[in-house]
């Protein structure tokens, strides 16, 4: 074996690129090094199945292994986490490789959740007001008598003490001459900003625009707004960029905490994400990215760390302490978004470090805070959040769910998009499930996102196909063991799907889910007991995450997932972290209620909470070891 | 003709690079398009003679040019500026061809007059004060119990309201912990700027640095200084690498107005020159660019519209308005200089389209303002400027000198730096010069500075070699007459010189030379008159720049430069600008004093002052029209 390799990638519709790499090294790390995209949910740990590439020629060290079949793996097929380059290679990666990276998803449209964001919050008595304001400006006409610069012409004009910005300077000589001495500038006068700033100027009335932007650890959700009016001008989401160094969060926490590693993190926010997300946004909408003059952002404690680029490897570290709960006075340039240098950020504050800047922002949109009433905020993301309590108090936890509900860790498992399984039911005797999918009528499913999960478990419990346990009960039919001995329930054959694959739910995933679901449920138990309320003393309960709005409630207490109360007190409430991003983004009030709401909040750590464990281990039954927490349901 | 055409340039020790362009196209856009540094000082017109290629293969359209000999034109030797690309072309460019752009000087040491700096602003009542400080901090360990985030454990136990920097924030994880929990916070609590910001944190007290420079037009010169104390760690010196675009600031404004061309004199005073510059003298001192916390500038007005990136074009045109006086509230990162993100950057205010911060923060280093003595202050840079007036007035103005006192626009000419004729003796008799060269005892010559450039002209003036018009007046000897009609006068032989290359002025030489000192002695004549004053109402006559510390005044009066006062009240001052910005950059009240030596100035326009045509015209002769403006003297 030669001491390096030169591994050459190639791909559909773009040249080849090669990189030399020591003897050993994984087909994926030799991809990261010459910038080749592909997602490694797992983080290179050979369990998800989701990086095959197909060796073309040359050698590789590579086992077989379960997600490959022995005519996958006969044509060249290999997964590039757990292959080891031997010698020159060359290798093909399928674009389908970086969906997660490489997919950015605009809308001129809000989608409909977003639709009544500005009218919930007016209801609530915030309206947009940023502190941006268009205002006119006449200057005289320079002249050899009157040679006064242009700079200094304009602010006499404006009157008061003002700073111009870089971007506003570069534009003023020939915007003023051009619009015959009579033009607009834009001027920011927020608190705690001394002298206000000129961050435009135009011929004509200016209009600032912000974003809002929700970096969930899976996926990253955006919205480009009119922050005169609120009006939302294009929406977009796209994988988090980041996915090529794991899926789960804790797999980046690692990585960042190699040399160079917070960068690294770092730069795939910011330049494969974010920069080209609200590029495409603001080309949708038709404005310069430099006319976005206030930028929020929601996230958990680790993507907020990621975002600014700061050490995170304390977060996995006990105490578990974040580098900083809040992050004031940062401006677009700073983090090199491509936006108007001087936007004004508005990062949401965390209150743990399994409690972010999302939670505190989902929280404040839930309206939780505003009643005396008890509410039960749970946001299924990549990880379980929940906040419990009124106007009185605030108490939250994290419970280490997995990513389960957003699809992760689920071997067909997907985001709530076109394709997913939603809805799921399935005939007692013949096991036959009857389906429906998201996006448009008659579609094919792809795979199966979080409600759809809940309801396939539910009904395969529900019709004995599997155990209290999880564990197959019955046989046959659509049930079948791979020569690994894992067991699976076919959804939809592979003639049925969009991409010839079957959709299925194998042990493993069935394991995943009940310890994803008994852990949310054991750290409901666990706060309720903390605060001394029970179940019957929640008025409303709010289920926010990418878990998709299909999700069946009575099917989420069957399987024990969500305490049993009645099912008017449920509400799908989408993803609030974004409510809250756009929120913060359009009015400073509401920016100040959310780290209000940060303030309010009482972190409760689960893993050394009295009782804790014990509530983890019966709740990974179905429903519980308790069957008395659960009234009996039809056919249950 | 092909209509694209491949254009391939080599060169020692680096790898052959190539462009495709518009057949037609300049040699030198072709290598402009491909990063290949070639200075063009005349901005491509053909007249300086200084862009000599080699064409190794391929065909070119250029004509003969009298900057080319016979037998250099057939060895391949042409001028890039000039010649045009008429098809495929292999083209080799010597090193020498981006002598400004790429040469960077830096000395740990200060030079002489820089090593006065904090003495002579001491006495003036200034001492070092940037309002930031090392600050010990300790707070508690983190634990289970009390999982406050790092910032905020930071944040209290600092006390009052701060902004953490990002700088900071990256490290402050680390460095708490490395540190036991007891370290040190940098940080500055400027006016106007609330609340204060932590720039670092470390585990030792911290020392602030910072950088001033000087931006002249040609050169660059800069400190990096210990802001604790005001030593200077490190000096240097590089070409201002815009020279692509012409030494001349003209050419320089109107590749400036092009599309794109603001951006492209950015980039090369930002990427080509500071960035460089600042890495390499924080690489002698051995801290990083990051430790920069401060940054002063200083240079003329066309010079700070590039550094900004803001748009020149007005500054040609009537009625010359700048598109700003003052530049204030600008950090390190709104530049993309490597320094720390947050670093406050001071930036000398100008007073007019010629008149920029290089001459406000000039009059301030004179001291001119501080005593109620009649002084003048004359920058001799690539332009003339003068600024006349005590503690009572200052008024100040720009001749259109020229860069001849640099060397510019000389065919010999050069900064007084290495290999620089700077003074110089001619026997009348024989005419054989006796010159003195700056550097190392017995150095060969390489070409004339400012103050070389007075003796000569004065000698050959005293000795009847030129007569009163600067036209020759003796022949034979060193004097030669060559194909093209051009006369001139051999200082240094071919084989006395560094290079091989006679040190000679010529006809067109001495021309612009006379035209440079009779603008500058009219400029002065001028506001005398303005003011109402008569040259023995001077006290004290400074001249700064980069005419070198040879300078002869008595030869300066002789051929009618400067006006004839006792030789006692001169004095040369060097740099006055670096100076300036060495003050406002350990001083903020020194900055301030700058500011308000600005404010001070009253800017007089020469192009419109009844009677200065008349005055320039007559200064045009040597010494000038009106003999009995300077006494007698010996020899003369």
């Amino acid at each position: 074996m030669s001491e390096t390799c030169r591994v050459t990638f190639s791909g559909d519709g773009r040249e080849a690129v090669s990189a030399v790499v020591a003897a050993g090294s994984s087909v994926l790390e030799a991809a990261q090094k010459c910038g080749v995209a592909i997602d490694a949910p797992c983080a290179g740990n050979g369990t998800c199945g989701k990086c095959v590439v197909t060796l073309v020629s040359g050698e590789l060290e590579s086992e077989r292994n379960r997600h490959l079949a022995d005519e996958d793996y006969a044509a060249g097929k290999r997964l590039a986490c757990v292959s080891r380059v031997a010698g020159d290679a060359e290798i093909y990666v399928p674009p389908s490789l970086a969906a997660y990276r490489n997919r950015i998803r605009v809308d001129n449209e809000p989608s409909a959740g977003a639709r009544n964001y500005r009218e919930l919050l007016r209801a609530r008595g915030f309206a947009p007001n940023t502190n941006i304001q268009s205002v006119p400006v006449s200057v005289g006409e320079p002249s050899l008598d009157d040679p006064m610069a242009d700079r200094e012409r304009f602010l006499a004009a404006l009157g008061g003490p003002h700073r111009v910005s870089l971007a506003a300077l570069r534009k003023l000589p020939l915007v003023m001459r051009e619009a015959g001495y009579a033009f607009h500038a834009l001027v920011r006068e927020a608190e705690g900003e001394t002298p206000a700033i000129v961050l435009d100027v135009a011929a004509d009335e200016l209009t600032p625009f912000g974003i809002a932007v929700d970096i969930g650890t899976t996926s990253v959700s955006a919205l480009l707004v009119d922050l005169a009016n609120g009006d939302i001008m294009a929406s977009a989401n796209a994988g988090n960029a980041q996915i090529c160094y794991g899926a789960d969060i804790i797999h980046r926490i690692i990585e960042s905490a190699k040399p160079g590693g917070a960068e690294r993190l770092h730069r795939a926010i910011i330049d494969d994400c974010l920069v080209p997300l609200i590029g495409d946004m603001c080309a949708a909408a038709h404005i310069p990215a430099g006319a976005v003059m206030r930028a929020s952002f929601t996230g958990n404690t680790t993507m907020m760390h990621f975002l600014a680029g700061v050490y995170a490897d304390h977060l996995r570290r006990e105490p578990y302490v974040p580098a900083f709960f809040e992050l004031g006075g940062l401006r677009g340039g700073d983090l090199e978004l491509g936006i108007h240098a001087d936007a004004q950020l508005c990062i949401a504050p965390s209150v743990g470090s399994y409690v972010g800047g999302d939670i505190t922002a989902g929280a404040f949109a839930s309206a939780m805070a505003d009643s005396e009433a008890l509410s039960l905020f749970i946001d299924l993301g990549t990880n379980g959040e929940i906040v419990l309590g009124s106007s009185d108090y605030l108490m939250t936890c994290a419970c280490s769910a997995g990513p389960a509900f957003e699809g992760g860790d689920i071997a067909c498992g997907m985001r709530a998009t076109d394709g997913a399984i939603e809805k799921c039911v399935i005939d007692a005797e013949t096991m036959t499930p009857a389906y429906s999918v998201v996006g448009a009528e008659g579609a094919a499913p792809v795979g199966i996102c979080g409600s759809g999960l809940i309801d396939i478990v539910a009904e395969l419990f529900r019709c004995g196909i599997i155990d209290a346990k999880g564990k197959f009960a019955r046989e046959g039919g659509r049930i079948t063991t791979d020569e690994w001995g894992i067991t699976s329930f076919t959804v939809a054959f592979a003639d049925e799907t969009e991409d010839g694959s079957a959709v299925y739910l194998d042990d493993a995933d069935i394991d995943n889910f009940i310890r994803a679901k008994g852990s949310l449920f054991a750290a409901i138990r666990t706060m309720l007991e903390a605060v001394g309320a029970a179940p019957g003393d929640i008025e409303n309960l709010f289920i926010a995450g990418g878990i998709g709005s299909g999700i069946n409630f009575a099917n989420a207490v069957t399987i024990g997932m969500l305490p049993d109360i009645p099912r008017e007190k449920f509400s799908y409430i989408g993803n609030s972290s974004l409510a809250g991003a756009y929120a913060a983004l359009i009015s400073h009030e509401a920016a100040g209620a959310v780290d209000a709401t940060a303030a309010q909040m009482t972190y409760l750590e689960l893993s050394t909470y009295p009782g804790y464990m014990d509530e983890l281990i019966a709740a990974c039954f179905l429903p519980h070891t308790d069957a008395s927490l659960f009234s009996p349901r039809s056919g249950a």
